[in-house]
């Protein structure tokens, strides 16, 4: 392509975002630089900005610009309460559901022998530090994947000898969720945990 | 959230780039941030390096580090011939398919009344000069659509009275493509235009 290097390097970044392949790298950098005011000096300036402000907190491995972070620090956030899970998105998502109220840890990951993710590249010493100081609860809230549940169960096992309350988010059909869409695991896991009116 | 403000702006703004939305924006921004070293700071540098060096070309519209663009300045490139695109993501798909060995001329656009595209608003004077100039073949090479086809029709009305040959791409059935998927519109302009053997 008879164009500058810097549009390839540009496009070459772009497409390692996910969602993002060779083609639509294309168009995102057609459009960055259409709008160069608009947004793609503002985004190079917020990436700059992310890039030095954004760290992990040190206490639950959450993202943050201090640390501990804003949910760790948060005194009206009951500190008994633990949630434990595999990544930030599903901490952001569990805060976008607005359903809990406690602190987070955060694993970094699931275990997985295929991926060889060992107990060793994840965050449960920490863990296990932290639910000696006065928890009374640890939600586990991994992925209903096979390598979410593994950890899971590993985690279970792991802080059965703590006297502490471990339990894990429930199995069911999806709210809005259509009998007839969903998969066999699914439907059984709904069936099995049936509840009475 | 409970998150930096930073990190809210950038998930904002990469929101806006085409072929993301608000959801896959958040997992950009996760993966940028765990990638900082190799993927956020680079990115961000790009963004600036293009901002500075890429503008677009005076003499056809295309993008890049120099004006007169790389390809207006190569001496190996036909200045007889003169293919017009819509937009520069056109004139690199061309160049991609390495087809044509002539020069450009980017019209920023195609004709629509919906949209309140007028002849003014895309780049036609500076075409109708540059026709003048020792042009031998121009090619019309709009996209496939109403408004690239109403755009064709109406440069071609402009460049009727200057003694050019004018002409435009062929429609009929792309390479590789399957008649039994291939809509009425296409299928009737391949059986319009077809070809001795």
């Amino acid at each position: 392509m008879a164009t500058g290097s810097e549009i390839e390097r540009l496009i070459q970044l772009l497409a390692r975002l996910p969602g993002l392949g060779p083609r639509s790298a294309r168009r995102a950098a057609l459009v960055l630089l259409k709008k160069r005011d608009v947004l793609l000096e503002p985004l190079a300036q917020a990436m700059q900005d992310a890039a030095a402000a954004i760290r992990p907190c040190e206490t639950c491995g959450n993202l943050d610009t201090v640390t501990p972070c804003s949910i760790c620090t948060d005194g009206r956030r009951d500190p008994h309460l633990l949630c434990v899970v595999e990544d930030v998105a599903d901490l952001w998502a569990l805060e976008r559901a607005g359903v809990f109220r406690g602190r987070y840890h955060v694993l970094g990951g699931a275990l997985s022998a295929l991926d060889g993710v060992t107990p060793e590249r994840l965050n449960v010493a920490a863990l296990l530090e932290r639910v000696k100081a006065d928890i009374e609860e640890v939600i586990l809230a991994m992925n209903a994947t096979v390598e979410g549940q593994t950890t899971a169960h590993y985690l279970m096992d792991l802080l059965e000898g703590e006297g502490l309350k471990v339990t894990r988010l429930a199995h069911g059909v999806p709210v809005g969720g259509e009998l007839d869409y969903l998969d066999e695991g699914t439907l059984s896991a709904a069936f099995k945990a049936r509840r009475g009116l």
